[in-house]
């Protein structure tokens, strides 16, 4: 009946202008079900090594995240090190370790199986296919991608593509998955595909939704000072899947606030290292942002 | 009582990653005028060559546009040349002739001394300053500035910023102008060296209007076919300020119509070269594209 994940938990190495941090607890999965915890019961699904300390998956649970999904497997947990220009809008990985991750099976535990909403982070498509399918009965499947599958693995992407009712994507990938250049042609030509809505994501730009009823553009909630902008889009579709998933209602309307909600999770994460700011927050300040938000872009 | 643009007309010769056409009608004030035009009566004032066809004036007349404020000087009229890189962001100054326009003195006719809305488009201060001391008793005085300035000319800047009650800025200027890189940090600091607003232009990422009480954040409208973005910026004023002389009504929800018509006259700008698609643009498509970017960015 819930929310479920598939993704990383990682350790991240972050260069930023201003600092320089290691060992900071990130990753896709853990991101999503750190800002989506707000709205609904999360269920996590993920591979950790034996490196991962019992004390990061208790302070998930400590927030209602489920992780009897999170299998700990011999080895080293994922590893990416990444460093942010000054402009804040280059990121250069430096490197990514996939360890345990490498082999990466997702085993639904039975209790899961009847998940309404399920986000698939970014991961091989076969992968997030293989995830896909033990779920029983889903109401909503949104999946992320990234340009490396869009280039090795367009096939099985492309199968992906027709299962699912949500794309998130950037608009390079965007550009990449269709040849179009115009991001709302290659909106259009993506719709084709599969799914029924499309967020394309543009960092500190905003978002657009484009489904078959709904166009929704949303600029970003301005942060004053950004910390750590890793995450982003994974707190990003945290939010916005944790609303529909707490509302029960996919209409247009419902998903405007959606669009919202990611927003502003995604805005908290980066005021952090890591999941550092939405570990702290309370569903208060969230509230506050998005009226403050809906203030300020509410013709 | 009208509305009133000081600036410049041009020819220019423009490079897209489509097409090359030279002696394009362009200029500040022309854009400006043209997008304002379906809001309310428009006086220009600037300079033009005697190589300046009788019948742009014509045209421009034609539309409601009191030229009566264009001096036509001996010599040839302004012209800038440029090129646009396939991403459309970046634009490459090939060459700018100032030509009459170098030593352009605005002197406004009688009749245009008792406008009410004044925009001073991109111009050297002092000149600025010049134009906005002839008006008697302005109530929305708008400008707009470029790098240039606040490298050269920061002094004159700096008091026609206490004279004004707006400014339209890029980025890049509201960064140089402050030395801050936060957006919303270098408009707080601009707010306090004058002005009552700041309109801070993104180009195809949308707009932001932050004044002491109102912020709101405006996405560009998805333009599918952008056809050359000279221009974009003017007709974004001219839209804006001629909604607000329309109006007759400042407050913070004129304020922000005003941007969604500016954003509304700068898409139908970028569909074609010069003013042309402004030209060719009529009140009923101009208000159902208001209507669809209303309903595009209302959550």
């Amino acid at each position: 009946m819930g929310l479920l994940v598939v993704g990383t938990l990682a350790f991240d190495a972050i260069e930023t202008p201003f600092e320089r941090r290691t060992e900071v607890l990130g990753g896709s999965a853990t991101h999503f079900a750190h800002a989506a915890r707000f709205f609904a019961p999360v269920e996590l699904v993920g591979v950790v090594g034996t490196d991962f300390p019992d004390q990061a998956l208790r302070a998930l649970e400590q927030r209602g995240i489920d992780v009897r999904g999170v299998e700990i497997a011999p080895g080293k947990t994922f590893r990416w090190s990444g460093r942010y220009e000054a402009d804040w809008n280059t990121r250069v990985t430096l490197a990514t370790e996939l360890n345990v991750f490498e082999r990466f099976d997702p085993k639904l535990p039975e209790a899961y199986r009847s998940a309404r909403y399920l986000f698939l982070a970014n991961a091989e498509p076969c992968v997030q296919m293989k995830a896909l399918e033990q779920v029983t009965a889903p109401e909503l499947v949104v999946a992320d991608t990234m340009n490396l599958w869009i280039d090795i693995r367009l096939k099985d992407l492309e199968e992906l593509l027709q299962r699912i009712d949500g794309l998130v994507v950037n608009e390079e990938e965007a550009r990449m998955l269709t040849g179009k250049r115009n991001l709302f042609q290659a909106a259009r030509a993506l719709l084709e595909r599969g799914p029924e809505f499309l967020i394309v994501k543009k960092g500190e730009h905003g978002a657009f939704l484009i489904g078959r009823d709904v166009r929704f553009a949303l600029p970003a909630y301005p942060v004053e000072e950004v910390v750590d902008p890793t995450g982003a889009g994974d707190s990003f579709a945290g939010g916005f899947m944790g609303y529909l998933a707490g509302a029960k209602d996919l209409r247009p309307g419902s998903l405007r606030r959606a669009m919202l909600y990611g927003t502003v999770t995604a805005s908290f994460c980066v005021e952090g290292f890591g999941v550092e700011a939405l570990e702290r927050l309370e569903k208060p300040r969230l509230e506050a942002r998005f009226q403050e938000l809906a203030s300020l872009v509410t013709p």
